[in-house]
């Protein structure tokens, strides 16, 4: 890896970015400026994400900001026709997405929401469980709850990929806090933290009138093995 | 019947269901890009079908993909405008859905999603009661509850097929799944879905504060023979 | 009264509820074809409301239809430059609203829905306690329960009437149906609906916790007094 | 201070309550014409507020009122081109808005709603607990209730301003009534209103199957002071 990429490449990550966090909004995951998406830049040591306390609404390709993988400003030239980037402070949870991308090369983009559903499960310290096909097909089990950190340093970064390394799951319930999700690129990870608020809202749901029924393990297995290598377009 | 349709019938028939699709969005049915809706092609051995894994905003008349009733790809002209296809795989529930054409043959549409409500019924697997005029006009009577399978062999499809034949609701919550709507056509399996929703949500309100009032088998009779045999224009 | 009303005056109508009731869709009250609202025409024996099983997006001014107050379609001039009317036939529900047009002579909008919260509280048969400020201003009491009544004769207008005549409540929640809302006119009338929703919506999640602190019948009249010879533009 | 102010202040500042009224609208904090959103005009005795009884959709710059802080209608230009106002009368709870600018210079808007879950939570007069990190950000600790107080006088405003004043919370949750949340401008207030609504909304959630876990108020004082220090752009 180097530090540079090609302008091109920082100019269709920056409009997907974009793109995507009004997923966020359109699927409900977000209130006024809370939660973001991150993408790592392929093929260098930078990463692109959301300005901070920035309204969604007001949200550019061009306001996207680009940081080191130690969630520093970057420095030179970032594609966005400046060299010294767009002048925007990076999301608050830098830190936390930084960590990610360090100690989990296969990550490839991070998406931190608040949804309302999952962050219920997260406030009671209590992992969604897999009671559902789809929950099965899309997590491979249930949805871990990770530990409370504090936000400033390395605790919320470090709670998520020790909850997760090893896991199916690309989603952790950060206790008292929300949602990290994870995936290969920052499209994949929007999906995941859409699929979380969906799971945790259908088995509230089912909780809140009795008891949901089992899957077996076995069959857990089975649909995420199938989910996993036959879904989708190939 | 034959294995073809005149050209106009199917990009009709692709544009309506294109439509139908973005009507399970708009309905808040369906997350990223779970649920399907599917058309039999009318006077042939074809269905058409969502592509599998596709956003729900990326979908377009011509990505519906045309299959026979195994499920297989069909091959020769599609009205497309192309001889092989689109070259899209259909939906991964595919085999669900042509097992019911080739089982119902009243059954021109069929829906499958995993609405929120609705899917916390069958995570409980307990049936919606029939407990509002409206879920005695629409379903005739409870919605019922279909056995637990696997995806990937007819297991599904048998399920839907055993539960639904003989019954009047058009809707079945799958076990630990979600919901399979049919009609006789694909606007009449979306109302379906739809209003399978509603009732479950609606019910589910009403028991998380007590106990809904019955409704006597006398007077769901009486809804049931009035919405279908007078609602609606004639 | 004459049996004639100006053209201009139902053209304006035609759109008026046209318009209102893409506020039921807009407000989350209705699904499907579900729902519909009528006008009195002024200075007439006639009411216009939404035709039977149209889709709301499909719905238009012309597709309004002319009724007089026994529920009957209108002969003659409708001002939709037809004749004999526009060929669709009326509501399902059309006999309660001319019930309730022939025998409340200050109401000029009458609207049903199945909203979910309001109707789950019909389907327990629990009237909505008056519990908030917003329910004394609106209603001025509870929001009363009504008889159960079958479609298809008098017995549905003549438990609305029956429930509200004498009531300050301009909302009734039908057992196991729905809400009836009236008002001095349509828009009058959708607005009871939305805030009866939103009524039974709010008390039902205070309730879900534990209990909602009563207001004082002297407080209730008071906030009931204020917002009806107070509220608005004068 | 003076009572005048530039036009061009005043124009501008039209427009943004305009625009702020229409996201209490798309964040689903209110139900017909409920709600309203009022700002101090900077360098003067003034204040704009929403017109009483108008729908969200007919709002337009021009019809927001000017008064001063007694509540009353503003004499003298008022940059809408006309010597006495629009002839619209303020919305009527101006008197707690006027209430709390008179006694809290800092504040320059006020909102008020009767969004769902925080009315849930006054209807039962409950505060809402802190405990997520979302809510220590934003509130400092729980969200506090105040007094039950009829419209009409100043027993709203004094309710208020006796709640928040040495409060960190910037919104209260008015018993059996709703909420106001205050800001240093009406974008802030809006801010307030909207994660009010979420916080109340996810905790609710979280409490409906169980115990959310504490935060301990260490953490709590640390995760307020870093919002309020260095969230955001600089």
């Amino acid at each position: 890896m180097t530090a540079a990429a090609p302008a091109g490449v920082l100019t269709a990550l920056r409009e997907e970015l974009c793109e995507l966090h009004s997923r966020l909004v359109s699927s409900g995951l977000v209130a006024w400026t809370s939660g973001n998406v991150s993408a790592r830049v392929p093929g260098t040591e930078l990463m692109l994400i959301k300005p901070s306390g920035v309204e969604y609404q007001d949200l550019t390709p061009e306001s996207m900001v680009l940081c080191d993988l130690d969630g520093r400003l970057a420095a030179g030239a970032d594609g966005s026709g400046s060299g010294r980037g767009n002048g925007l402070s990076p999301s608050s949870d830098t830190a936390a997405h930084a960590y990610v991308y360090r100690h989990m090369p296969e990550v490839g983009g991070v998406v931190h929401t608040h949804s309302a559903y999952a962050t219920a499960w997260a406030a009671r310290g209590e992992p969604v469980p897999c009671v559902l096909t789809a929950i099965a097909d899309e997590f491979g089990g249930e949805i871990p709850v990770g530990p409370f950190a504090l936000i400033g340093g390395d605790d919320i970064g470090r709670g998520i990929v020790e909850t997760l390394t090893g896991h199916r799951s690309k989603a952790v319930l950060m206790r008292s806090h929300g949602v990290f999700a994870i995936g290969r690129g920052p499209r994949d990870a929007v999906k995941s933290a859409v699929m979380c608020e969906d799971a945790a809202r259908t088995v509230h749901l089912a909780r809140a009138l009795g008891t949901p029924q089992e899957i077996s393990q076995e069959h857990v297995d089975r649909l995420y093995w199938r989910y996993t290598h036959e879904y989708g377009q190939r």
